[in-house]
């Protein structure tokens, strides 16, 4: 698995690729936080746009469907100056029988600089990337059950923003962790800027095996979880899984894992509630708490661009600086 | 409804939102035609762009579908030299059972500056501008059968280039009154300019109640509504109407409501033809009409894209000098 | 016939608008070489974005998908600066029952530039540029079975790159000659510019009567007609022209017409081989071939957006200044 981390960076430890968090030192996610709080006050002035990828093509390559997140790094783009290519790839490119590593040759040959991948399959984007031409950076905008880095990062600029720190902090992800590329990306974000603690509360089934190898501690009681917390996390819950083995009602589910607004009001006064949205009111919590004073859910949407321009520019960045070194 | 008009104001009576025609001051008017008219010689230059929305973020919202509308208000937004985000909201956001709000609320914390809004449904817009955050301006682009304001706007604009003036006018609006957002924009516009007279052409079926307090003269008989007037504006007829109660054929409406050559060339010498598009030919106007002399259908597309610019260059630059004088 | 290779060109011989190779003369395709190779530097930039059609408005109308094509276009406009607008005319402007000419009416009323125009109708940009307004260019990206010339002209940069010159070269093009655009513009690009031998190779089946008028020499058997060739242009197989009269099966196909990897081992140690892409491994050509060392496939899609950067210019550039000569 190692060759998997590294091939995100470049020689000299500088982000090359995006692709999961899993493997990336401490320094370069302070780096991203950093990089991130630049670009959040350019999103606060009048004029929201700077030409740093003036001239770079970037395409958008969703093979999944996902109005919301492509539409937030296409705006991340367009605020760095950048051409946006907006490519559905279910529909389009296979369709000629053409195959996916021919459909990336000719996008590279197009001299496109940057390929945001969104997949269906666990490894999309690592198997992208390993294959992408050498002026091409690859960032993952979510892979199966996998991995979507940027959305960690970005919750991570939150609570950044809201505590300073995270070393005296407990945070709680609750809800589908077994399904959630969300969760697995927060986990190794968490751990790796050193939480003090990090919890996740789900029923039995939602829970991979083996979890606590990666450092967390497992409740299934969530009001039990959900002591002495500063940050609760809520999943959305994907309401396929219910058809299945892996729950019982909907009513069930939020007595058991919802947010409710009195479960809410026994946080910690401090304690913020963040959810990666869209969010099912009334299933994963309380509409009274998504809209509450605790919330900062919409805060994690203005963060994503900022975090998103700043993954998209230090990867930039990197790789050019290095074809210019090699030449 | 007096919330409703003024909700498009700022304190200062400059131009906010851009909703609908009713409770504009004829001054705004004006000035929205006086703006557009600087626009329309931009259009005309080689070099067809201004940096006045540059770094600002314009969201087509979609939820209808039409083509046409959205690309003049996607060509206004670029000639402003802003950028635009395309969202099908029918296909995309709700998809995953997110409500209106949270949509709204998810594009406001990206930072968008504008919302452009086609919706089915009358009164849409104005809901929408209700619950906008103080940073966001919104645009009719036509809700139901209420409202088409930029509509009306260009159409003022096409009658001011020919005539100068509007107090020495008769103009007449044909066709399908009862079910058309376009005609109701038009009134309001035309008696707020001071239109001599404003009539309205149509079968009883398809002319609304009491429509007569709104300052307009009805007439069930073409030619007889036709006599002396300076401007006819034919109005697209919905076929699906066909189906209902409301009309009789499509040969005898063109036979009792259609503008045919015979009637076009019994009309003042100076007199136009508008029509807001895309045209039935044969329908409600005769093809020879619609390409001849009098018609001026073409060049109302042209001046929608300089209205347009008008309205958003305008919204955008009385609310954010508000925003800058409550800092 | 001939009115129609001179409407490509204003009264001074510029190009005016781009609708096939036949009928241009060869300084004419020299120009177009040429300003592609200063745009190909572009490319090869790290900023790769020029100003030259800042201000313009392209529109990409597209009656036939090509998700691959209109990329390209796109980019191309792009990287000049242009404002781009992508309409699939197939789903939109027509479901209203607006004629094509009202369409083309409406959009030039918007100020549009440029049409790009990929129409499934043999002679469709041809008609659309004979009713385009003096102040727009129309460019064909591919009519039925009648013309892609961009293709042509990117085939020919990437002949010139490599060999700079085609008066000693002998080309071969082999495939369904009958049924391609690409060829038909191939050939006429290839005589235009003096090669000194075009050679078409394919079964009785797919192959026009009469195509030697054209300068062509004719060849049923591949290995006969691959025989001292400089340059292999392999041409993608419909795969529904299989199931017609037309062709045996993909196997025998292969056998008799395909580019396996023992026939491109006979070619001359500098030959080169040639595709537009999208190709059907294992059927026109061995995979191997498709990514061995004399392939230049992907050279071609890189040499596409500099062509077509190359031909948009010079089209904006010619009309532009008759619009003034004559203003």
């Amino acid at each position: 698995m190692s060759y998997r981390h590294n091939m995100q960076l470049t020689p000299e430890r500088k982000l090359r690729h995006f692709l999961s968090i899993e493997g990336l030192p401490r320094a370069l996610l302070m780096e991203i936080l950093d990089t991130a709080e630049t670009f959040a006050q350019v999103g606060e002035r009048a004029m929201k746009k700077v030409p740093l990828l003036r001239g770079k093509t970037i395409v958008n390559l969703f093979f999944e469907d996902s109005t919301r997140t492509r539409t937030t790094f296409e705006l991340a783009a367009k605020r760095l100056s950048a051409d946006v290519l907006n490519l559905n790839v279910k529909t389009s490119a296979t369709s000629k029988g053409e195959s996916l590593l021919d459909t990336l040759r000719n996008l590279e040959a197009m001299q496109s600089d940057m390929f945001v991948v969104r997949h269906q399959q666990s490894g999309a984007a690592h198997f992208i990337a390993r294959h992408a031409a050498p002026h091409v950076s690859v960032i993952n905008a979510g892979d199966g059950c996998h991995a979507h880095p940027t959305q960690a990062m970005l919750d991570m600029f939150t609570i950044r923003r809201h505590f300073g720190q995270f070393a005296q902090l407990t945070v709680a992800i609750v809800g589908d962790i077994l399904h959630s590329r969300v969760a697995r990306s927060q986990i190794h974000a968490l751990t790796t800027l050193g939480t003090n603690e990090v919890r996740v509360i789900a029923p039995k089934t939602l829970i991979p095996k083996d979890i606590e190898q990666l450092g967390v501690h497992v409740y299934h009681d969530l009001d039990e979880g959900l002591r002495e917390v500063d940050v609760v996390i809520m999943l959305r819950l994907q309401k396929e899984r219910m058809s299945g083995a892996f729950l019982p009602s909907e009513n069930e589910y939020y007595a058991a894992y919802g947010l409710t607004q009195a479960r809410a009001a026994r946080l910690k006064p401090e304690a913020i509630v963040m959810h990666p949205g869209p969010i099912n009111r009334g299933v994963e919590i309380a509409s009274s708490v998504a809209d509450g004073e605790r919330s900062v859910i919409l805060e994690q949407v203005t963060h994503g661009i900022a975090v998103r321009m700043a993954v998209m520019s230090l990867c930039m960045g990197s790789h050019h600086a290095t074809q210019e070194a090699e030449a």
